[in-house]
């Protein structure tokens, strides 16, 4: 999804910084839309602080930030190990908002810009067996629904994409075309969250959830 | 906004029907666009169910149906009149009904199309001194989540647009900027209804609130 | 579940009104908790202003009022008959306005009450084939939340029970103790009626859903 | 409101341990009702798990359990400070899910219990300048409706009591009995935790919000 994202606003004509743990699995994209990639640990404050000086001593500071990250532990709630359900929390909802605070800091200044946070059902529904990312997610919503209440009135729109569903990858295979439709096009994705960074600001959205037709909800 | 809509989907290539209660304010509207426009009382099951038989004797089955009918009875509680409150029920929620059920029809004979109804803040909170519109727009509501359940994956769009604010009118004057910043644009509305249509099916949305960036929420 | 209820609030000490379009069903109950049973069609305004004021005539006017008539279509929306579905949002929503209207000028006069309607799962979640109930218990739902921003400042409370599950019934009989599971026993929800009844106002809930802990939601 | 739990809860019957960052603010409380208290940092693993092995050594294993610790802080998105951040949501909802995942442990062996969760509007609505709050109250509610979903069909009740307005204190001066009337009586909570307590297992609810009479919601 997020090379979905990256490919669809450098065809728009703007210029893509990628930010990852890890860059190396980039290199193709990198090429590809001629991109900028930097390693960064969004439950890191120093490490999300340098990403964006960075990024505005190469290419200047951002019109547009998506916030992607997240970590889910999946088990029952009494087998979860303490430690990775903190680290997950941390990703998840603590590293938006290094990601939002940072974004907003030069959004504010500039006096306009876009923050996008990726959310997932897991964020509007508890599962069973999924407090961790039940946690994150929710969390991720809180804080992307008070931004918008904050960042609105001063021209920074804010948005939150339920993403509710698997994404169609094209290193997966699937038995069949009831299969595929069952996932997520990335480029559709991509699609609204464009869509939302272009609504003019007498009309916009701070929310909007996606599936497949054929998914249950 | 109706206006807006049809010009929109006009300018994109469709030919458009439009239906009220009454056709005489649609005059300019009509020859603008060249479009068909028909009486409709939306509440009538059978004033429906013509319309959509001289839509299609006249230009064909609709490919996308936007339901925008709306009555609303403000008053206390215990001020409201009971054949007001009945009325207004009937138009905004047994209206959209009888709607989407026409369009259900020629749409699961054809496969597809898309089904779009216009919601208010007040289908999603009830606030005082407006009970009759809470129930017309949350029953209305009711109705388009109950569709997009059934028919999304019989390949049926159904799209649920909460507006809330006041719609920006030529025809009124504002005081200031400042005081047209707190209306919506309905070219802006459009736009999303726009691209809600278009959106591909792996990735569909079935509700999106559109504010003005100044309103408070 | 409506026999409970008048014989919780019988053994608290309370007279009881019951109404019902048909009070035949209803005279062992009656004898009971030596109630009073009204002929009400909650869909017409003239039978609920009567309903209130033989009420009034017969034992005062009531400190509480439950609203629990609802009418339920289920089908595919092409295949719902047009007067059914009307019928079925007059007697679940509109019903419930006319009872609270009538119940609202009583307590507002004196200064103090307790209204509270009966909702469904259908009315949180719009569910596949059910289009009918979803506007009829949405409808409910957005009456009871507008009543009780209104209502509330003024000392009448407003609540809006989620019963969400099927109710035990003596009459019917269950296979096996984990099916009894599955359904609510309308004792243990007249107990949570009673405890909203008797909530101190400086902490009131407007809403509860009640489900057997076996329930998937 | 901690100490009207704690009175209620014993006033009923039970043995009661308390649990604080600081327990000698607690020592009137604790000799009024008997109780037992302790040390506990609610963000740390290890203090929580030697919370439970000492009220296990000391006075058994507890039936139920409410978490009600939170941390807020506000300010706008760009001045909040990160290490505060962090530590609110760390202190609100991992504390949450520490405590929640040692009370199921020992719930799940006994086979039945309560576990309740202090939530705040804040959970519900995410408010400007208070991305923080939300965060931690939008994870914990995402904790509660989780454990729930999980926990409820093995008997174990999960209730997530969202108390919405400030709380009426002895130690406060209040300028009037208007002004009172904005506050909640913390025993008037403690009566809903107990309801909630003792709700029969066919009709359990899994949240509530509670708010005075006055308050604008």
């Amino acid at each position: 999804m997020s090379a979905s994202l990256a490919r669809k606003f450098s065809r728009e004509g703007m210029r893509i910084a990628l930010a990852a743990r890890d860059t190396k699995k980039l290199s193709n994209l990198i090429s590809e839309i001629d991109a900028v990639a930097y390693c960064c640990d969004t439950s890191d404050p120093n490490s999300v602080r340098d990403l964006f000086s960075s990024i505005h001593a190469d290419i200047g500071d951002p019109e547009v930030v998506i916030f992607n990250a997240s970590k889910r532990v999946r088990g029952e709630i009494t087998e979860v190990d303490v430690d990775e359900v903190r680290d997950a929390i941390l990703t998840t909802c603590y590293g938006g908002f290094l990601v939002g605070q940072e974004a907003s800091k030069i959004m504010l200044k500039s006096g306009q810009g876009t923050i996008m946070f990726t959310g997932a059902s897991a964020g509007v529904k508890g599962f069973a067996k999924s407090a961790t990312f039940a946690m994150g997610k929710f969390g991720l919503r809180g804080l992307a629904q008070s931004m918008a209440r904050e960042l609105h009135p001063q021209n920074i729109h804010v948005v939150h994409v339920v993403v509710d569903g698997g994404i169609r990858s094209e290193e997966k295979s699937y038995s069949s075309v009831q299969t595929e439709d069952n996932f997520l096009l990335p480029d559709a994705i991509a699609d609204t969250y464009y869509h939302l960074y272009k609504q003019h600001r007498s009309a916009w959205a701070w929310e909007i959830e996606v599936r497949p037709w054929v998914e249950n909800f």
